[in-house]
C-alpha cells in the first residue's frame, strides 16, 4: 500500500521545519520546552475533561482494566509529567557535541558531531502523557514528530497536541515540527514512508511492537519482549534476596523490567525459598515451580512454556539452577536481553554474572525495576531497546540523535596519497 | 523457509565460541591477530594460486571485467591487506570502555560498558581480501563471524579461512569464531537466524545490498546507494574546484564515494565549466548537463534520471544552481545521505552547507573520496552505512561493539523511591 498524498506532504512539511528546528540554538529550544510546560500547565482543566470524556467512552465500549488505568490522566500524573520538561531543560544540548576531531593530514581536519535524526514516528496506545514525554524529548533533541494515538485517547491526543502547538507559535519552534494524524489506516500508510520517517517509535502491547518490527522498512526503536530473572546465588545475602524479589516481582508488575522467572542457586533454596514464597505470596503472587521447587514449597507445576511466558501479573515462575552456569544458560535461552540481575555477596561470582550475561542490563544487588530513563538520569525516555544494536537500554535523548563527518580541507585530493605520495597523520586533536 | 539443523547448529556453535572470545583479554585477541597475520604471510604462495584458479575459472565463465578487478588478489594487496592487521592492533581496545559512570543513589552505581554485538553474518561477493578485512575486525572487536563469499572467489575464501582457522588453532581465541558457508542456499536461511545473528554487513552491489535489506529481520549494515554531490560555490577558488572534481569522480569512479553529480553555482559556471569540462575529458569522463549547462559547454543533455544515477563510471552529470538554496535542496531531493562537498572559499557559505546538509559526511574544499575507514584512521572498515541511526559513515570497530548497562547496589529496591521516598543522586563518577 501506498501512503496518500495529503500524509506524504504532511511528513515533508514536518522535516522542512525539523530541518529549521535542527539549526536552532540550546536556548530557543529549552525556551520553547518552558513555555510549552507553562501551555500545559494553564490548560490543565480542559485536558483532564477531555481525558474524563475519553475515559467514559471507553468504560461504556468496555475496556479492560490495565488499559483503563494507563488511559487515564489524574492531575498528579499529568503535573508530574510537566514538571518532567522541566528536568529536560536542565540536560545538556544533545546537538553539536564533537565526539571526534582529528587531523587527518595537515589542514585535513575531521569531526564528528552530532545532530537529529530527523523526524520521528510515534505510534503509542492509550498513556496520553506518553505523549507529552516524547513531544518533549523530540523538540529538545532537534526532531520532527508525527504522532498517532490509540482510538481511546483520542481527545486527550488532540487537545494535548493543540496546546503544544498553540503555545509553540509563541517561540523560535514551528508548531509544525509536531503532527497528529487521526484515523487508524495512517499507522499503515506511516510504516511506508522510508524516506519521509528516520526512526519508528512504537509504545503499547507486546504484539502491537511486533506488528510494527515486521512491517515497515523504517528503523524500529523498541522491544517486544520483557523476560527478565531474577538470579539468588549460594551466598546470596537473605534479606537482600526477598526484599529484591518482592519489589522486582510486585512493584510494578505489568512493566516489562518485572521479573517473570526466579532462579535460586540448589544449596540457598532449602532455606530461602519458604521465605520467599511466604513474602510474594503475601504480597498476592501466585507461584510455579519446577520439581525441585514444588518439593521445597507448595505451588503450582511450571511447564516449559511458562519460561517463555511474560506474564505482566502477578505470577512468577521458580527453577532450583545447579550452578551460575546453569542460571546463565537458562538466561541465555530463555531471556529476552531486557534486565537481568543476581543477588550475591561473592563479588567474583558477580562479576562472572555481570560480564557474561547478554542484556541491555545486568544488575547485581538491585531491583530489575531500576531499569528506566527517569531513574538512570536521562530525564525522560521513549523506551526500551532490547535490540543488540545501539542506542540499548532505556532511551533519552541519546538515542534520539545520529553524527555526522565533517571533513575540511584546503584542496586536499585522495590522489595525493597512498605508495609514494602523503601520509596520514591521524592526529586526534 | 527455515533455516536447515545443521545451519543452525553451526550458528549456535559460533555463539557458543563468540561467547568465550568476548571475555578474553586486549592482549590475547591482538596476539590472535599477529599469528594470523603471520599465518597469512606464510600462506601467501597458496593463496595466490588459488586465486589465480578463481580467476581462470571466472573469465573462462565470462565475468565482468570490474567484477575480474575485484577478484583478483595481487601479491602487493594481499600483503597490504594483511599489514593493515597490524595497524588494527595499535587500536585500543573497543571492549570495556566504560561512556557512562553515574550515582544514582548512594551505593548503587550505573556503568555502560562496551561489549560486542555477538555474531555477525557477512555476506559479499567477489573482493577476497574483504574476508581478511572482516575476520580481523570482528576478532579485535570479540565478536563471532559466519562468512559467506561469492561462488567465484570459492577457493580464495576457502584458503583464506583454512588458514585463519589453522593460525587461531595456536591462540586463545577458539577457531570456531570463524565459519564460512559454502552454498548459495545459506545466504537465504542465513537471513532468517534472528536469534542467532546480531549483524547482517553485505558487500556487494546495491542490487544485493537491498535484496539483503528487504529479506531479513536482522539488522543490516550498509548502504544501497552512493549519489554524492560536487557543489561549486560562486566564491569558489578554480583550481581548488578542478583537482576536486577531477579526483572525485574518476580517481575510483567504482567507489560508492565518487560524485555522480556536480552543482556550480550560476556566477562560477561560465568561467569554470569549460576548464572544469577539459579537465574531465582528459581523464575520459563522459559528461552529460542541464539546459543551461549545454549553453556553456559542449555536452550530452541530462534527463530527470540522470540525477537519480550512480553511475558508478566515468559519467558526471552537472547542473547550474542558481543559488546556495538550490544546491541543498538538489542534494536534498536526489542524495543518498553518504558524501556531500562543497567548494568555496567563503565560511560562512561553508559553515551553512556542513550544517544544513543530511549526509554520513559533509565535505568543505577536499574530494568525497576521503570517505573511507582507513583515510578516517579506523584501521579498516567493514562498510560505509547511509542509514541514519548510528553507526553512520565509514563504519570500524566502534560499529561492531554495543554496551551494556551495568548496575551495582546493596539491596536496593524501586519501591524505596517515589513521593514520600528517597530521591535519586544522578552524579556523575
Amino acid at each position: 500500500m501506498n501512503a496518500s498524498p495529503d500524509l506524504i506532504a504532511l511528513a515533508q512539511n514536518t522535516r522542512q521545519a525539523a530541518l529549521v528546528l535542527a539549526q536552532t540554538a540550546h536556548e530557543e529550544r529549552n525556551q520553547a520546552l518552558e513555555i510549552v510546560a507553562k501551555g500545559l500547565t494553564e490548560a490543565i482543566p480542559e485536558i483532564l475533561a477531555a481525558n474524563r470524556t475519553d475515559c467514559e467512552e471507553a468504560e461504556a465500549e468496555g475496556i479492560s482494566k490495565p488499559l483503563y488505568e494507563r488511559l487515564k490522566l489524574s492531575e498528579s500524573k499529568l503535573k508530574a509529567t510537566i514538571s518532567g520538561l522541566d528536568d529536560l531543560r536542565r540536560l545538556p544540548d544533545p546537538l553539536g557535541a564533537v565526539t571526534l576531531h582529528r587531523e587527518l593530514d595537515q589542514g585535513l581536519i575531521l569531526q564528528r558531531i552530532s545532530c537529529p535524526l530527523g523526524v520521528l514516528g510515534v505510534i503509542f496506545e492509550a498513556r496520553p502523557e506518553a505523549l507529552i514525554q516524547i513531544v518533549a524529548l523530540a523538540l529538545k533533541s532537534g526532531n520532527g514528530a508525527i504522532l498517532k494515538g490509540g482510538k481511546e485517547a483520542r481527545r486527550s491526543c488532540q487537545i494535548l497536541t493543540a496546546v503544544i502547538k498553540n503555545s509553540l507559535g509563541a517561540t523560535a519552534v514551528s508548531p509544525e515540527v509536531v503532527q497528529l494524524l487521526t484515523t487508524r489506516e495512517e499507522i499503515r500508510e506511516l510504516l511506508t514512508l522510508e524516506r519521509e520517517l528516520d526512526l519508528i517509535i512504537p509504545r503499547g502491547s507486546n504484539e502491537f511492537v511486533r506488528y510494527i518490527q515486521t512491517h515497515t522498512q523504517i528503523p524500529v526503536l523498541g522491544h517486544a519482549d520483557g523476560i527478565c530473572h531474577l538470579y539468588i546465588d549460594a551466598e546470596a545475602d537473605p534479606h537482600k534476596a526477598v526484599t529484591i524479589a518482592v519489589d522486582a516481582k510486585t512493584q510494578y508488575p505489568a512493566a516489562c523490567n518485572a521479573i517473570e522467572t526466579l532462579l535460586i542457586h540448589r544449596e540457598a533454596a532449602p532455606a530461602l525459598l519458604p521465605a520467599l514464597a511466604q513474602a510474594l505470596e503475601t504480597k498476592g503472587v501466585l507461584l510455579k515451580g519446577d520439581e525441585e521447587t514444588q518439593r521445597l514449597i507448595a505451588c503450582e507445576a511450571a511447564t516449559e512454556a511458562d519460561w517463555s511466558a511474560e506474564y505482566s501479573d502477578l505470577i512468577l515462575s521458580i527453577k532450583v539452577a545447579e550452578s551460575l552456569e546453569a542460571a546463565l544458560t537458562h538466561i541465555q535461552t530463555y531471556g529476552s536481553k531486557h534486565t537481568e540481575a543476581i543477588v550475591t555477596e561473592n563479588p567474583e561470582t558477580a562479576r562472572r554474572f555481570l560480564n557474561q550475561v547478554d542484556a541491555a542490563g545486568v544488575y547485581h544487588n538491585c531491583s530489575t525495576r531500576f531499569a528506566d530513563g527517569f531513574r538512570y538520569g536521562f530525564g525522560a525516555e521513549v523506551g526500551i531497546s532490547t535490540q543488540k544494536m545501539p542506542p540499548r537500554g532505556p532511551v533519552g535523548l541519546d538515542g534520539l540523535v545520529t553524527y555526522k563527518y565533517q571533513l575540511t580541507g584546503q584542496g586536499h585530493i585522495v590522489a595525493d596519497y597512498g605508495a609514494g605520495g602523503k601520509s596520514f597523520t591521524h592526529r586526534d586533536l
